[in-house]
């Protein structure tokens, strides 16, 4: 809507005052000086003076013309805080820390054409209200697969798809309505902040090498739903057991109303071990939730994600809530269920795998020359694995030392609650290598021995 | 990854037992007998097998054979809830109750040349992690937009872009930690369903023919947060008037944490009568967060939102809330601040405004012809109307009779609390107009004429 002109200067003045540049009692120059000065008729200073009054913006005295509100308060932003220390912009060279994708490795001419495509022909189908669950065609395509790759049984109608892991726990948190969550420690902690921000109240479990403690959290009545990543748990890398994970079901089934959150993180990127079925899966009383992404598998700045909603919960939700509309645009759902349908998201993940393997095992090749002052572990599967400090050092001084020397890193520490104790694992350095390329892994490896940082 | 032969037969197996085709106890065919039946190797045959017991799928009896596990049970989805009636699906003709926005007024192509273009251009900054608060080129295009067409004076550091309203409100409720919320009554129901799925507590503030009661919510202590629509209230189609704007205002600067979520619903579509500040730029205290969307305004597929947060918010989500990341993708916003850019937006709204102008005029037309039988409120901004019922029909035989004529209507006691009390406004009839082109709303009028529904 075109403005009239008075609107456009009470706006301009507003700012004026807003930004602090004309302050409370301060006073206006005369109608007639602003209407020189602005080029603008008396009429239209005179609307914008009277609007600005009316807001209580300004003051008029007799006589003396109009004055800024003492009543107004310039609105002042807040130093910005400081940028978070990123590999780039901390003139760091290799960036160990940031949770990158090897962005290169996307297909981003077979999806743009694939975009254009759907652009020419789907037209309306693209601007009319979607599912609240997503694209049908989408979520069809995610049932078959993970039918396939996971031996997960679902139906497109089981099928949720929303703006990535984040929007889903918003979801998740509403449906299950329960109040205490439990979480892996050390974990992936932005998920258990975000719970807690909604309201939840948070137990943070132990785990061990097979995994989260089970009977842990058997022996905390206060659980209601546990959140777990047993293809793959970050920072320290366990595949959960076939015998853990069993106990983990028989948890849930074993009182009315538990669920279990599973996170399938990184079971895209699986290079040994075993690959246990899903928990989705192995469970038969409906109270697993499975969830993942393919925001770590396409690319960052792509946030779709999907949950498998149990049956229960899959009536829930259509009776309670199919008021919610999709948060992820119609044209990137179609898209992305034809890059699967034909074939190009296999294709796209088998590269992908081929590429950070090889970075997992240079960077493997690198560690391995430290021998037994380190241990590395979490190889198994994902982008990141840990190391151990054998040696004695503390991981404040390695972190703090390879800064310095231009290696960012990160400390198992600050994947845990505060206060809660190591565990088995001591002192321990992350290490995420999805976002390094060969050259600087080796490059950094070369660092790490030349300035004595393991 | 290419699953193994011996998982996806594992894979088949279990969908016959999760979908009840195989029922606890009974007897799976001999290995032999599935080996041939699938052209198998004995030892595929054998590992399926085997990796079902452990997962407990099924079990072995010496010498007899394989059987689906006791504990198995099969997964049945519900039967799915009877579809919400629409206007196309019941057989409905004219459909005066969805929320459609005239989407054959989108300049797809327009929209769709951009997409190209930035496809072709944007490349690797369209796969990078967005920043949380969205893409900055789309806030600074928000941030002027705001400036020129509502006089709200903010920079691009307070522009948060999400997916939708819905999303927005999450944020919102997080960021605020507030447990008691207000709002409008009659008003939009689902805004305050979603903050009590979230954990608040909800007050209904009656509203009067200046805008919500504000002298309710003083005298209500236990509300922290008040959501409104200044611009054009739903479904009572009230534009708050600028004394109760100030009442509003000083509500909120009357105690500490208090706040208003300014929700600037159908500003953009604004008829005659007066365009009073919003809330924002009135309020000097910085306790108002300003609130809109372009799914209205652009496409119901659209889904991008977007709020201004006062300086001390804005320092809050820059401290806590930079671990989310942004939920559109990076392409829609860049599109989108384009299409700002280029004024192709602002072309768009002033061609939906003449189209909504006519429907408008022409509903008014039509329901003028019933003179004192009713009272036509709300006409001055948005896309929906309110028919007061004076001749003593209820609305309720009003919406069943309309409906047994082809003519979907909602009636605004749906959109109140239960057990409200309707106010001055009594029995009404909410007509939403957006979706019904010309010749239809003539149609629709002669029905409701002939068949004596009004």
């Amino acid at each position: 809507m075109k403005e009239p002109l008075y609107k456009a200067l009470a706006a301009e003045l507003r700012r004026e005052i807003r930004s602090g540049r004309l302050r409370p009692g301060d006073k206006l120059p005369s109608k007639r000086a602003l209407a020189e000065e602005k080029k603008l008729s008396l009429m239209t200073v005179t609307g914008a003076l009277e609007l600005l009054e009316a807001e209580g913006c300004i003051r008029t005295e007799e006589r003396r013309g109009y004055f800024v509100a003492d009543a107004v308060k310039p609105m002042l932003l807040p130093d910005p805080p400081p940028e978070p220390e990123r590999g780039a912009e901390s003139g760091c060279l290799y960036d160990f820390k940031s949770s990158h994708t090897a962005v290169e490795g996307f297909p981003f001419y077979t999806w743009a054409k694939l975009m254009r495509e759907t652009l020419s022909e789907k037209d309306d189908r693209l601007l009319a209200a979607i599912d609240p669950k997503g694209v049908y065609e989408l979520r069809a395509e995610i049932a078959k697969q993970l039918g396939l790759m996971r031996g997960i049984v679902c139906e497109p109608r089981q099928v949720v798809v929303g703006a990535g892991t984040e929007y889903l726990i918003g979801l998740i948190y509403q449906l299950l309505g329960k109040s205490g969550y439990a979480f892996e420690s050390p974990g992936y902690t932005k998920a258990a902040k975000i719970y807690s921000r909604l309201g939840a109240s948070l137990s943070f479990i132990p785990t061990d090498s097979e995994g989260i403690r089970a009977d842990v959290i058997s022996d905390t009545p206060s659980i209601d739903a546990v959140q777990v990543t047993p293809s793959h748990s970050f920072p320290l890398g366990t595949v959960t057991s076939l015998e853990r994970r069993r106990e983990l079901i028989s948890w849930v089934s074993g009182r009315e109303g538990r669920f279990i959150i599973e996170d399938d993180f990184d079971s895209e990127f699986r290079y040994s071990g075993p690959s246990f079925p899903s928990l989705y899966s192995l469970d038969h009383s409906g109270r697993v939730i499975y969830m993942n992404t393919f925001t770590r598998t396409l690319a960052p700045s792509m946030r779709i994600g999907y949950m498998i909603l149990p049956p229960e919960l899959v009536s829930l939700f259509e009776r309670e809530f199919m008021i919610y509309s999709s948060t992820v645009p119609a044209l990137e759902q179609y898209v992305l269920a034809r890059f699967i349908a034909d074939g190009a998201f296999e294709r796209h993940l088998s590269r992908m795998r081929r590429i950070y393997r090889r970075r997992r095992d240079v960077l493997i090749e690198e560690l391995s020359s430290f021998g037994e002052e380190i241990e590395i572990l979490g190889v198994e599967a994902g982008v990141h694995l840990l190391v151990r400090l054998c040696g004695g050092q503390s991981e404040r001084e390695v972190v703090e030392l390879a800064r310095s020397k231009g290696i960012l890193l990160s400390g198992i520490s600050e994947y845990m609650p505060s206060g809660a104790d190591p565990g088995l694992f001591g002192d321990a350095i992350v290490v995420n290598f999805a976002g390094v390329c060969e050259e600087d892994i080796r490059r950094a490896g070369e660092l790490l021995r030349s300035e004595k940082i393991l």
